[in-house]
């Protein structure tokens, strides 16, 4: 039985594009050797984190010691934190008791921040940047740090890096060239400081396909989804698109299509190289001119405008910020509502 | 008795601020005969929209019929949906609900989403685009569109704009110019419609200090909080800024400040004109330059680094945004944590 539709924006998510997003990463990683290890953050939801664990899937990744919670709760025992965490008083007992739970590895990238992670039944992942500049040492440092967290009491797994730096024009390959000389030069300076890297671990969407040699595994989060900024950087097909805010045209003001889904429900991210704050997945060159809270404004470049009130599919530029900002997926299969998913780590920042 | 501090990223209301923004406002409003009618949701707290209501406000403005109904809830009986609604049948059963409780204008910008409000309890405010270019109908095709919707059934109360494009640099005063003098065009023409404009509805946070003649009633919303853009764009000093996400120093990759305030608890609003992803407001020369979900990278240009663990308070861009992505506040008075508010309205877009 057809189930009511929610009032528009709502995000939906297309079920066989989901599943057929699933398997093609999954596949792709048993191809080439590598434990896969997506990145929860992307949709904050046990329905499909449970989706990738049965496609093969060894563990997940999170962001925060919150969605971790959340996952470990839903029955996922193996995580990764991959967040340089600070612990104080209240996050240190949080962490002891997750680690009763799950087996979790954190990142770190001071020796300070190591050294407050020992004793607390967790394992150490050390943060490298590889190109982003944006947190982890410099690949040099890795044995220098490493033996020192090690010296601290810390049990070290091995080595990270988000090639962060893939989301831009043409930048795909050369991040994953960067990720795979990083993760290389830290595994051997931990190898030189007499610690084993079991775990050589990278992995962003838009650098999937180029990744290089040497990883031994990856922790992709987009690719579930895709987005409009996978879409224009060329990392997905329109068909890939497995999640979109469905909106109502509420005005035609000034030509254009206005549209009931804004910043808070689409996030307000526009990399510098976006052609738009989002797109509509039913008309390709379309793009969103406009972007409010509470309103998206649609230059169709002349194409008839779709009739107030009917409903669009509207592509968010970043599919994480916008999951974040809602309670729950409307989930489609073949155009029917089947049912719905919680957004359950949704807000789980601390 | 100090309250336990929540675990960092969390939102900080410094209530004396807010209090003296929610004063001062009230003031001028009252100096100016205006009658104001607070946007909320800027802060989607009841707490919050019960002091504007106290200091003088006469009723509230909200963006969706959600929003709305949380405030009935709370028992504010005079509201605005300063919005071109498209009312399907579920939508229609919500509105006629709402109009039961409270007195409920709604906002329009077609013949026919007006035909849709006739006959629900509700009265109608014509939209009129005063430059911001989003939504509303050209001032002087307001007598038109107002005729015909008297004509439909519907009680149309009066006009009103939202100038968005004081949101520039120097782009307040001829913002509010052009607000002034589409409202004043539109009220003319419904005069000469033979309908009279008893509401005459403009305001914006960075328009208000040069508000022009003509308008009885004022809408601002960001002034109870204020943010980085207000500050940037001179529409607020840094005294005057009330909210803040208080944030941990996680690392100095870089020799940079990396904070665990991302796009998930700030927003990601960037205006290509704004200097940065956000500002610390301790460290006014500081800049985020790097903004990612769970990661700022501030630069504080040379700067002696705030040490690990210490926090720090960040300046969101755009204060709606950040309010919508969590569940609460922390409110401080004098430094010291004397309670929590909820964002009541969190969420509520539909």
């Amino acid at each position: 039985m057809a189930q009511q539709l929610p009032s528009t924006p709502f995000l939906a998510i297309d079920l066989p594009v989901l599943e057929a997003n699933i398997e093609r990463v999954a596949a792709w990683a048993d191809e080439r050797g590598l434990a896969l290890r997506p990145h929860v953050k992307t949709h904050k939801s046990p329905e499909i984190a449970h989706r990738q664990v049965d496609a093969g899937a060894q563990g997940l990744t999170v962001a925060t010691l919150g969605e971790a919670e959340v996952f470990a709760q839903s029955g996922f025992d193996d995580l990764l934190i991959a967040y340089p965490l600070w612990l104080d008083d209240a996050r240190r007992e949080r962490l002891r008791r997750l680690a009763v739970e799950a087996d979790v590895r954190v990142g770190f990238d001071s020796v300070e921040a190591a050294a407050r992670l020992v004793g607390l039944g967790v394992t150490g992942m050390l943060e490298v940047d590889s190109g982003h500049h944006r947190s982890g040492v410099a690949p040099e440092r890795a044995g220098e740090v490493v033996a020192a967290a090690v010296a601290a009491g810390l049990d070290v797994v091995g080595v990270f890096t988000f090639p962060g730096h893939s989301y831009a024009p043409d930048g795909r390959e050369a991040a994953a060239a960067d990720e795979a000389r990083a993760l290389r030069t830290a595994a051997d300076a931990l190898t030189a400081a007499g610690v084993a890297p079991r775990v050589i671990s990278g992995g962003s969407t838009p650098s999937l396909a180029a990744t290089g040699e040497g990883l031994n595994e990856s922790r992709p989060g987009v690719y579930v989804f895709n987005d409009a900024q996978q879409w224009e950087l060329g990392a997905c097909t329109p068909e890939q698109i497995a999640l979109t805010c469905h909106a109502t045209v509420v005005s035609h003001a000034g030509g254009r299509l206005v549209l009931d889904a804004g910043s808070k429900v689409l996030g307000a991210d526009r990399a510098p190289w976006a052609s738009g704050f989002g797109r509509l997945l039913d008309h390709p060159d379309a793009r969103l001119v406009i972007l409010s809270e509470h309103h998206a404004v649609a230059d169709l470049g002349g194409a008839d405008l779709p009739p107030l009130g009917s409903i669009v599919r509207v592509v968010p530029n970043h599919a994480c910020n916008a999951v974040n900002l809602v309670d729950e997926y409307a989930v489609f299969d073949d155009g029917a509502l089947v049912g719905t998913w919680g957004v359950a780590a949704r807000g789980m920042n601390a």
